[in-house]
């Protein structure tokens, strides 16, 4: 019961984290508000949608459970309230959006474990789940999406948690531990390319050899 | 029988209008024609298809009917030839086109209601087959869509219609005249934010406080 | 048994050369690693993915079969290693991809048919199955889809050589000498487009009448 709910918080956290990320890239395009809180919805929901609707899970867990939307587009509306008035805490919000990459990657990640997939399709769910609602607000501001880009690593960060977790678990090691491990791993490669500037190399095609 | 019969050929006039102001805006991009017949297409059928999607409707309606496809494919090429010879006309299709988003975005509404879905997400459903098939045109022509920019009451009418008309049936209209003034809520809506520059206010968010 | 080997080895060969070409369009924009590897995964597998979710064929093929996820991405890894050292054979991979192209459209048209949908679905479906990869990878490298623009024989290819395999079919062909005509006419159709610079007209929408 305990665990439940908090497991529910976490998971609404990170919806917060994403909507808020969302509604403050769509502020750099000057978008109207409607826009605004369509950006907010895709960045916190796309994710878990495309991993639902590729899993034929239906409905969609949104539409099972419509406090996901209420949830995401309060913040999408906090966000522009709070933007009026203060400058957004860059620093904390990194922090926060790592904080939700963990947990939206790794319980996306056990949705797909819960259905006995293939290794590599549960890690595949979990990274979408974390990183494709960024994916889907790139596209709709017109962007090449952030995580195909240099200089960061994101998506990466959520393989490898994914990854390490899957292994934690094949030797082992209850579900609490893993995912727990599977989570700080993710944050922490996550903060940590972010202070030491880490990035995969960049592949540049020239038509000179 | 006859009221089947309107519904159909109301719901078909949606698909032409969208159809229509689909393959305008791929005429102003220097698409081929295949492209002008593929942006009519999803424009007009592509708000649909993902409601069905994310409500797991099978098949897909314009699969289970493929006249859907012929009536978009057809109307995108008829807008080719005419536009040959004649300027189309952009205010008769601005009406039309709202008539098309009142029309559309109520009965994708009703699809969700009957399914007794949350009021939250049957005006979700009902807002995307509205408006996703303009979002996929743009989103192909890279732009970034029309309805989360400025100037532009569009989502919004089909908003505020489509919770009149949950409104009005939960007061106990019947869906009759419920239908019929959410579906003139959005087409007004939408002519007089045309007439008057009616727009959501835009959400700048600049670096200084 | 020896057929389905041949056919399966046929569908890996499609994926292999969608995801080079994925890969070396990624090369041109500065992705980093990942960022590659996600495109030549979309190219190689996007078409297919839409195809199975509009069908609603659960689960989708490469999450039931993740070997060609495997495929797809160690082919997109040997195209950066490969392209590290030598320039990619143009020629070789524009004829290899025309082949991609008559494999995965005709194979796809054949999955919907199996489901005993309208003819103009199975040209749809086939078609979405070979060319939407292309189109996904397009929009996340922020560029209109090619398969739009002019100077492209391209899904028009696949369309034609569909309908014929449909049409000998009803004719009554057998399905192997079908699939062979049909394939032969999409790659012959997009090589004969490269080499004699055939295109579909373009649309121009001018203000002036």
């Amino acid at each position: 019961m305990k665990t439940e709910l908090i497991l529910y918080l976490l998971d609404m956290l990170g919806v917060v984290v994403f909507a808020v990320s969302g509604a403050l890239a769509a502020g750099r395009k000057q978008l109207d508000l409607l826009g605004v809180l369509v950006i907010a919805f895709v960045t916190a929901l796309g994710g878990g949608t495309l991993r639902d609707v590729l899993l034929d899970r239906s409905p969609v867990f949104w539409i099972q459970q419509p406090d996901y939307v209420l949830v995401a587009l309060t913040a999408g509306l906090l966000t522009v309230l709070y933007t009026y008035f203060f400058k957004p805490p860059q620093r904390a919000l990194l922090v926060a959006d790592a904080g939700g990459l963990a947990l939206v990657s790794i319980s996306g990640a056990q949705i797909a474990e819960a259905a006995q997939l293939h290794p590599l399709v549960v890690i595949l769910m979990g990274t979408c789940t974390g990183v494709v609602g960024g994916v889907i607000r790139d596209v709709l501001l017109v962007e090449i999406p952030i995580i195909l880009r240099r200089s960061n690593i994101y998506a990466t960060a959520a393989i490898v948690g994914i990854a390490l977790y899957l292994v934690l678990k094949t030797v082992g090691l209850a579900t609490g531990p893993a995912t727990l491990l599977g989570m700080v791993t993710i944050m922490g490669l996550r903060l940590a390319a972010i202070i030491w500037g880490l990035a995969l190399p960049v592949y540049r095609l020239t038509d000179q050899k």
